[in-house]
């Protein structure tokens, strides 16, 4: 059997049928054209779908199940979303208006919980015993994968590591309402946010000139760069960031300790620059010295992982 | 089949003789002396679970396998302690010593795990898909329930709540080394640091008085009967404590959100007083505002889930 995957991004909706393996038989997208009411960008990318199985050379019968990663929350049991805030979707009986078009089992995810699974299935962290996958981008996805699954808990509402309070008491404010969230110390955004602070007053440096000096044009990457150059301003930064994700990794170690923490997302893409950065400095954090903390890994699928992982939602009764 | 559970505390070892469904057939227990060499208290509690089998009147025919709660961690492949700290126990070949008495399949995990274990198996979390139980002690301790199975993560360091950073800038200093533990704010311990805080520089009030004037008698329980009698310091404190437990409480929402959370431990005596202040507290902090949060829960099995849990690790291959 085939699994059709969706994952629905703020500009795009991407489709794919994909084999039990999460190998990609043939893609199709559409925009998204988020101010859309969902029945009709529900519409739009079921045909797209549709589109992708008629070049895959399949049929609907060659169709286990369609599976969909949202950047929101979803109940498992009902199949509706239940938030999605940036498709301003509350409550949406997504499974039901899917299957209008194509009458198969429908599964509904996190976005990033369906890509740390599709890195399971068949990515960087394949068949490991258990994983933790961490987008670092403008905010902190997160997927966490154990016993070959993915778990989002009893209500839909876990593997949401980015609003974790890391730090409730005097901490920053962050979007959610909330204070001292995980993001606010371990985002892109947040490795911005500190080096706005650290140059607060410098009128030069290698990362004001990488962003022709206007700070408006700093990224998480000039900063990273720059401290791959030893710019020492970039250089106190990042291991101030490294700081914060080694505190965000005994949060996962103390309650998930899974045998691999997969980064994804732009931050990830510093690589072995970055993770060599956290096996450095983790130890001196952990609450046992002598147990081995989790291997910290580089997804590796990139912009398929929501697919691959979507489709596999149906890989087996969950 | 039955199975044999040994609980191993500081002052004492207890054993029991249990059945499937997490029934005490018969119990024995022995003076832990914790000084002295594991193999001597490993000798001891082996024969005194072997008094347990021959008061059930079963056989060693009768025992599937036996199980073994540590106040510290387990390498669940090797049957080897890591850590125990106040039986000052590191890499201890505790499954290899025990199969010198009793030859039977040795499982081995955390305390607070295996009673977080027996409440899921016959106590107040029976059958709930699934769990987190939190110790609100001297320190706090964990036992995440998924899958109809404890969690101890990969590497036998998860589970581990009370370690977990929620105040990892400016937090208060921890007995492990860094800084802010969850349990430096929501333990025992917590609630009278915060109530000595509190009544600082005061000469009189409830809880000096129930303290016979001796801020070295004050306990978490005087602090809470005082709120509960609307002295206005313990209420405050008390009030604090509710904010320190809620975000606890969102932490592990927002990684694990699980059915139910099940508090145990001197604290959790506080009973619906402290069950109706999470709930009456916890939606204000929550990520998702219409989604409900874990059932809250008060621990039932008390000093015996210990054996109960311990026992349980044997009821199928983990």
């Amino acid at each position: 059997m085939y699994y059709i995957g969706v994952d629905i991004g703020g500009t795009d909706v991407k489709t794919a049928i994909v084999d039990k393996k999460g190998n990609i038989l043939a893609k199709a997208q559409c925009p998204t054209l988020a101010h859309r009411h969902f029945s009709e960008i529900t519409k739009d990318f079921c045909l797209t779908a549709l589109e992708a199985l008629n070049k895959s050379g399949k049929t609907l019968d060659d169709i286990a199940s369609i599976g969909v990663g949202i950047p929101g929350i979803a109940d498992h049991k009902t199949g509706r979303v239940i938030f999605c805030t940036n498709l301003n979707w509350f409550d949406i009986p997504l499974k039901e208006e899917i299957q209008k078009y194509i009458d198969k089992p429908v599964y509904i995810d996190n976005d990033a919980t369906v890509a740390g699974y599709a890195e399971y299935i068949n990515g960087v962290s394949k068949n490991r015993h258990s994983s933790v996958f961490i987008t670092l981008g403008t905010g902190i996805g997160s997927g966490i994968i154990i016993n070959g699954k993915p778990w989002s808990g009893f209500h839909g509402a876990g593997s949401e590591l980015g609003h974790a309070p890391m730090d409730f008491r005097n901490g920053i404010q962050c979007s959610c309402g909330n204070k001292g969230c995980v993001e606010r110390y371990c985002s892109a955004t947040a490795i911005i946010r500190m080096a706005r602070e650290a140059m607060d007053g410098l009128d030069n440096g290698l990362m004001l000139s990488k962003c022709n000096g206007d700070l408006n044009n700093l990224t998480a990457k000039i900063v990273i760069d720059s401290a791959k150059e030893k710019d020492p301003v970039a250089v106190s930064v990042f291991d101030e960031y490294i700081e914060n994700m080694c505190k965000m990794i005994l949060m996962v170690i103390c309650i998930i300790d899974p045998e691999v923490i997969v980064l994804g997302g732009g931050v990830s893409k510093a690589g072995e620059f970055l993770v060599d950065a956290i096996n450095a400095n983790i130890h001196k954090h952990l609450l046992f010295k002598t147990v081995a903390p989790p291997e910290i890994l580089i997804a590796k699928l990139g912009a398929e992982a929501g697919v691959i992982g979507a489709a596999m939602l149906g890989l087996e009764e969950r």
